[in-house]
């Protein structure tokens, strides 16, 4: 299985991007993986190691500062371009991780590779922690922040889909970010989009409150992209907060400090299963014709090699046709009405 | 100086209510309480303590069942009526405190008392600990869900003003909630309220992001009420779920357990910090031509002394009177355009 990977997308490019890919390989027998970006430098990095990796020479990289839809189209030899170029011309190329700008990957995944049809814009569904065991996602987490209910029906779809492949969980409990939990609650999107998700053919089960986003009782939390992005930001920053008031505290007092000690493995627990992002996978487009992964920029090789897996997983597991029927299923009911 | 107390309105009514009056009638030598409510089941509670605390009799409740604008209506001898009665006709009772419904304190608040003039909604501001020394409020925090710049203005205008005077300090900072901090970021209200913000008489410091809501850096959080209960309740969820595993692993643990034993001052430190709600004020319903202060459902003696101390605090200080000069300055500002 053929992946291709943008090696100078994200803050440590090209070095955690190609070492990431080069993990993947060494992991998955049945992986090969593409990188794009300046030859040389990739080489540098790979120093003997490119058994079933390939370098597609591209000298120019895309930054935040680019505008996306002028950066996709007038930047032909960005690492980027060439990427998604590889993804819409190799059949055998399944898809495409990139840690470069999210509006450019967006821009290009949308232009370059297209949407599935029915799907107005391609959303983004990030993974968080829950008190629980179980992870939550969110979506859409901040592409789209003026939405209509028919958008958000389709995040619920494509979301309950991707969910389930992810965790191998059949009917993942979908619910509705509202401000309150009745069903006449909300401001007027919420309030329309309601009884498209409740006809569904998802396990729907209703509106949620932020305070139910981390409490593990949501599997797939539905929202415009601006209330989300209030949610899973002030949910970080909240997170931040906490151990930095928990350290300046410790800090200050010398018997916290050596019970700090004693806490070692508590904090340790509590950092892996907080810093989720730290091993974890981006996220997908999801609406795309093909797969492509996003990982945030800060991102490092442990995320590229999940982000890589990821796409073999989906890829697997028939994610795009997954979404494709549940949307033909959907118009199906809506012409049976 | 009179505060009228709805005594019935509340979960934990009328005792945690009627203590709360005691103590600031006990703290404050130049206060005087009105309890409205069931006259006997007060006196039992007060049992001789009534110096300062007049009762006035109302043998109805309003509860979270009954619909606001009807309950203010026909439950006209309701504890929460009947409190509004006496605040709208007794010229020296300078404010009303309630842990009531808040949609029935909303509406008897619009209904009986009226609205500053030019303002469309009173707001609601609860206050949230940030990692620094400072706190933060958010307004409107759910009160209006589906709202146009104007409000938003508004929200800015009275926010500054109540958060000048309860931690006096001139020229608070507001920010506008945004899912990026660039001027050209946001959904169409959040772009469209920007100007407005830049030209109002505050200090307007841009937009921020929901993880910039406990750092510090924000006194005054302006966002529409759908996004700030995503935030507000999404970092509480927070905050709470990190205790939670923070709690579940010590206690799997003997040597995390034994550490904690050491951690004591830190762990009271922490939830003193974070529990900000347990010894604090309610909200005021902002934008009204009254003192109106809205507890939390669920609180406490503390936090109705506290409550009762701010609507002081907030009538010396003449809230109402800065707010109606602020927007008398906004107006005069438009004309000069």
């Amino acid at each position: 299985m053929k992946v291709v990977v943008d090696a100078f997308g994200g803050d440590n490019a090209p070095l955690e991007i190609v070492e990431g890919a080069v993990l993947a390989v060494q992991k998955n027998k049945d992986l090969e993986v593409i990188l794009t970006g300046k030859k040389e430098e990739i080489e540098k990095i790979l120093n003997g190691k490119e058994e079933r990796i390939e370098i597609v020479d591209a000298d120019e990289v895309i930054t935040n500062n680019d505008k996306p839809t002028e950066a996709i189209r007038h930047k032909t030899n960005s690492s980027l371009v060439k990427a998604y170029d590889i993804l819409k011309e190799r059949e055998d190329v399944v898809g495409l991780v990139s840690a470069g700008s999210t509006g450019a990957v967006l821009a290009g995944a949308i232009m370059k590779i297209g949407r599935i049809k029915g799907i107005s814009r391609p959303a983004l569904a990030p993974i968080l922690p829950t008190k629980q065991e179980s992870d939550v996602i969110i979506i859409d987490s901040g592409a789209n922040v003026d939405c209509k209910p028919v958008n958000l029906l389709h995040f619920a779809l494509m979301g309950s889909a991707y969910y389930s492949i992810i965790y191998n969980k059949e009917n993942p409990r979908v619910a509705l970010l509202n401000n309150g939990v009745e069903e006449e609650k909300g401001n007027e999107l919420v309030k329309e989009t309601y009884p498209l998700l409740k006809n569904a053919p998802i396990n729907f089960i209703g509106n949620k409150e932020g305070g139910d986003f981390m409490s593990g009782k949501v599997d797939v939390m539905v929202s415009d992209g601006f209330a989300a992005n209030a949610l899973l930001k002030g949910t970080e920053g909240a997170v931040s907060a906490v151990l930095s008031i928990l350290k300046k505290s410790i800090k200050s007092h010398t018997l916290s400090k050596i019970g700090a000690l004693f806490m070692k493995q508590t904090f340790n627990e509590l950092k892996a299963r907080i810093d989720i992002q730290k091993k974890h996978a981006g996220s997908p487009l999801l609406g795309c014709k093909k797969l492509v992964v996003k990982n945030h920029g800060s991102c490092k090789r442990l995320n590229i090699c999940a982000s890589i897996e990821q796409t073999m997983l989906l890829h697997k597991n028939k994610l795009v046709e997954k979404i494709e029927k549940s949307l033909a299923n959907l118009e199906k009911a809506e012409v049976n009405e």
